[in-house]
């Protein structure tokens, strides 16, 4: 047989081309009944277009590319379900990109997407992003981009976020409601947006009670495991040792965990911890972990069907504008209060 | 300025259309100072090659298809790192699919690559997927396929596993060594070949012990969270209840201490738990969690290996094979022994 084109459902159902390519595409121009029969017969001959073709010619992949850091991490996972939601409701596909929190292999994903492989794109930048003409580029080739949860300041775009300052203040108010004298906090190394008004939050908080922040008062992480737990074993057994954590990464809030049991820290007595998380686990832990927990869901969501607007509505263009949905602060037996 | 074409870096570096197109595409034909010069004029024109014009041509994307149930999961976020290890070396992108475990999805994602998406796949299946129809039209049409984890046995391809049969024998000797007369294995409906295996090795060591083996010995579950936890909290006030489950998907296990919490059960002296698990908390929780973890990364790592050496050694052909990675027990305080 020759090979199956929409020309053979042409002839086939005696129709122009037009007719079917634009049944093929659901184009409003065709009635219903047209565009039944054209797919019945697509499906019965088992038809595949051709979207790389059809790509180049309508520059339309209907697919939403999502570059975040990484996948293990509950928020992202449980934001990529929000995403998911909206792109199955709407007939996208999603492709999920990593960069492991690397800046090259951000720069090569979305060089990747000049050439039209996504129609639009939700990210979360990389920690060791530095500068953001790479995402310039990419919104001046009309793929349009929308940030979550991390964002670029200097892109104007919509960016969706929890309210990480306001969180981070009511979690630092929180540990020294319970008693904590000598607060710190947990950052990574970077720089993001969201660690920085996490640790303005927690500023707040600690000038409010007179309690000075200094540099003793900043624990820096980075992606590396074994670094990550020699510093805080080395933080927890100094003189001027913190009694209380706050913690702005979910997945080092493991190994605050695991220092305070080689040193036989008490959780919460010694020392209190809270953490930005979206942890199944956090109600299980031993002591239970007290969470700021993040609309991860939601945040996905709202990304997706911004976006899903701005590439369907020829009335909706995208501008620079904040969409901050609440974290919640869940009290578990980690703090004191 | 007209378009940036192939031809105008020929044109700028006096050398024909088809020793720039060798050059991009890394062929052995040309030189290494003649690839350095044509890639460092592309870099200084920004030129950026047409994936879907050069995929038509070569039907080459340089990327892997990975299709998974989910992320919320650790196994298969460690099984997508050891993947990234490879791809990233090798030069390859990664596009990440979930099926959400939706028979209709995973269909629709393998009709979508069978247009030269990807170069080929790894596949982990969803759990109600009924038959292989799909899977084998995409390798008829030369897009290579390799199970890692949840396998099609009547497809003819690598398979990459951990030795679900004998972990899950290991798992219920050592619950019967710490007492437990009455073991249930904790299981999710469909048609899903490692939950079968495991089952197998459960049942075995129960036959070994002259501990009967019925309808009652299996909890099944599903996908629905508030449906699980309703079955476990009737389960676990039965007359005939469990003293020992073995829990052969990671997320069900946090189903369990729920209900124990709610229930007050004691854990292990009431109820033994062991769990087929990745997560990274599962030694930080109360009490912590015997797990059988799985080589996840290593999984990843291989089944990636395995189809980056189909794709570019021509002498390499893809055979019926099982590659076993052996798991690893790892005993805490949610059995007794």
């Amino acid at each position: 047989m020759d090979k199956l084109t929409i020309k053979t459902l042409a002839k086939e159902l005696q129709l122009s081309v037009s007719t079917i390519s634009k049944a093929l595409r659901d184009s409003h121009e065709i009635s219903a009944e047209t565009k039944r029969k054209v797919l019945a017969l697509a499906e019965q001959l088992n038809y595949t277009p051709n979207p790389y073709a059809s790509s180049l010619r309508k520059r339309k992949s209907k697919t939403i590319g999502v570059v975040i850091p990484e996948v293990v991490n509950s928020f992202f996972s449980q934001a990529i379900n929000g995403i998911e939601s909206v792109a199955k409701e709407k007939g996208y596909h999603v492709l999920i990109y990593l960069t492991h929190e690397d800046f090259e292999n951000e720069k090569a994903i979305l060089k990747d997407f000049e050439s039209g492989r996504v129609d639009g794109v939700l990210m979360s930048v990389s920690r060791s992003s530095t500068e953001s003409d790479h995402i310039s580029e990419l919104i001046n080739k009309e793929v349009p981009v929308i940030f979550f949860d991390r964002v670029f300041n200097e892109i104007d775009t919509v960016k969706i976020t929890t309210n990480d300052f306001e969180s981070a203040y009511a979690a630092a108010q929180h540990l020294i409601a319970g008693g904590c004298k000598n607060p710190a906090f947990l950052a990574i190394d970077g720089n993001l947006d969201i660690i920085n008004c996490r640790m303005e939050g927690f500023k707040k908080a600690l000038s409010e009670h007179d309690i000075p922040f200094d540099a003793a008062s900043v624990i820096s992480c980075t992606t590396n495991g074994d670094h990550n737990y020699n510093t805080l074993l080395k933080k927890l057994q100094s003189a001027k040792k913190p009694d209380g954590i706050l913690c702005s990464i979910e997945n080092l809030s493991i190994i605050i965990y695991k220092v305070c049991e080689d040193l036989q820290i008490k959780i919460p007595e010694a020392l209190q911890i809270i953490s930005f998380s979206n942890l199944d686990t956090a109600s299980f832990l031993n002591p239970p972990l007290t969470t700021i927990t993040q609309p991860a869901y939601e945040i996905g969501k709202t990304a997706a069907a911004t976006l899903v607007k701005a590439l369907e509505k020829k009335s909706y263009t995208i501008t620079n504008e904040r969409i901050v949905i609440p974290s919640v602060l869940t009290v578990r037996k980690s703090t004191k209060n």
